[in-house]
């Protein structure tokens, strides 16, 4: 028996308008994000991929995102699971700041380390930040221990990955065709898990958002086909774009 | 230890504005009815009513509601559970039937039986009915004799109640503040068990639009206080004005 996860990344938030890092602050979609998310569901629909269980973050642009695709679907009915095991990355006390300040302050040695780095973890978010996300009541009943003030790519992996072994896949052990809509480098720790990514190249990889990339899976939850991961995108030249558009950038 | 629990009845759709029997069928919300959606986050936040879980039908014109309600109040993140145990009553063969025309076809006191009685339910729905809502996937799973063809009240309360007794009261037990958002037959059936309101009376509730009901229940989950449902509304006067509209129309 084969298994289906459909993985989609949520578009442009209003706090990308504002060159902001966002990471766990909780800002809207913007109308540019639901257009991107409207746009995914008849990939899914003409390749057949019908989810039956969605799975999101606690941040509402990906809980809209998915939302809006089910709409488009038909589909607003099926399960709804969530969790901030597939929260964005923490960015600590970046939290809020603009990305060129930044960029201005610490050099962009540093800042590439923090965007990209697997392994370094921005600053720990202070109380006096005003944006520090810690305080909503949707972790209220989080152990403060799991809590975090600041992550890096590991520790999105840290965490992410029960949540992955322990419930998703659960769901698709059961039959479940299983979407997740969630964030860039949630996303990025599972797609390196599932096909065995290096700690240096995830550091090049960029999903695409709006665009559903798609995994067969063996009852051993590993994938069918030994692919790239953006050759698993059901638009697979919007997500060659999307990527290189990153990679231009940096 | 009280439990609280907050009942909200989705706006107008867009079939409302057709004049036409919906029940099952799974038409959208119109413009009207988002606006009544997020007109009863306010009232919830005033009276400190925060849910931690929400309960729809498996219809999108609840499922929106509940979206566009919680999105107002920063809440998207809760826990979400669907069931149709508390979809809309189905009606039969009169869905997608135009209800003048179906006055002026059976007269005035049939439609009425069909509409209020509570143990009279329309002609059962016909494989030739282009309307027919019993093919949708979301159904799919549920076994064939569970499926209605047709409904009066005192079916919908038949099929509502073990979800009420085995779903909802056991997160209320857990602490949790409960949001149902559903239909004018699913709540009114509901509010009847709660209120323990006879065969006769509940002919003559109605429950408005967009506006909050809230119960406060022992552990018994009956109510702490002996009160009329309309009594309850977050927002008295515009329940009490929804009542009597649709009193003066029939």
């Amino acid at each position: 028996m084969t298994h289906h996860l459909v993985l989609l990344r949520h578009g442009r938030s209003e706090w990308n308008d504002k060159n902001l890092f966002t990471g766990w602050y909780d800002c809207s979609l913007n109308d540019e994000g639901r257009a991107e998310a409207r746009q995914a569901a008849p990939l899914m629909a003409a390749a057949g991929l019908l989810p039956t269980v969605v799975h999101t973050s606690l941040l509402d642009r990906a809980i809209e995102t998915a939302q809006i695709t089910l709409r488009e679907l038909n589909r607003s009915w099926i399960d709804v699971r969530r969790s901030w095991r597939l929260n964005e990355r923490h960015y600590g006390n970046l939290t809020g700041k603009n990305k060129t300040e930044i960029k201005n302050q610490y050099g962009d040695e540093q800042l590439m380390k923090w965007r990209r780095g697997y392994n370094t973890p921005p600053p720990p978010i202070t109380p006096e930040n005003q944006f520090n996300p810690n305080n909503s009541p949707a972790y209220a009943d989080l152990p403060p221990e799991l809590l975090p003030a600041s992550e890096c790519l590991a520790d999105v992996m840290a965490r992410m990955l029960p949540y992955w072994n322990g419930i998703i896949s659960d769901d698709l052990a059961a039959g479940h065709t299983v979407l997740i809509v969630a964030h860039g480098n949630s996303l990025r720790a599972l797609v390196k898990h599932l096909d065995n990514i290096s700690d240096d190249d995830i550091a090049e990889l960029n999903l695409g958002t709006g665009i559903p990339f798609y995994y067969e899976l063996n009852d051993n939850m590993t994938p069918v086909k030994d692919l790239h991961p953006l050759q698993r995108a059901l638009d697979p030249d919007a997500a060659a774009q999307a990527a290189a558009a990153v990679a231009a950038q940096a």
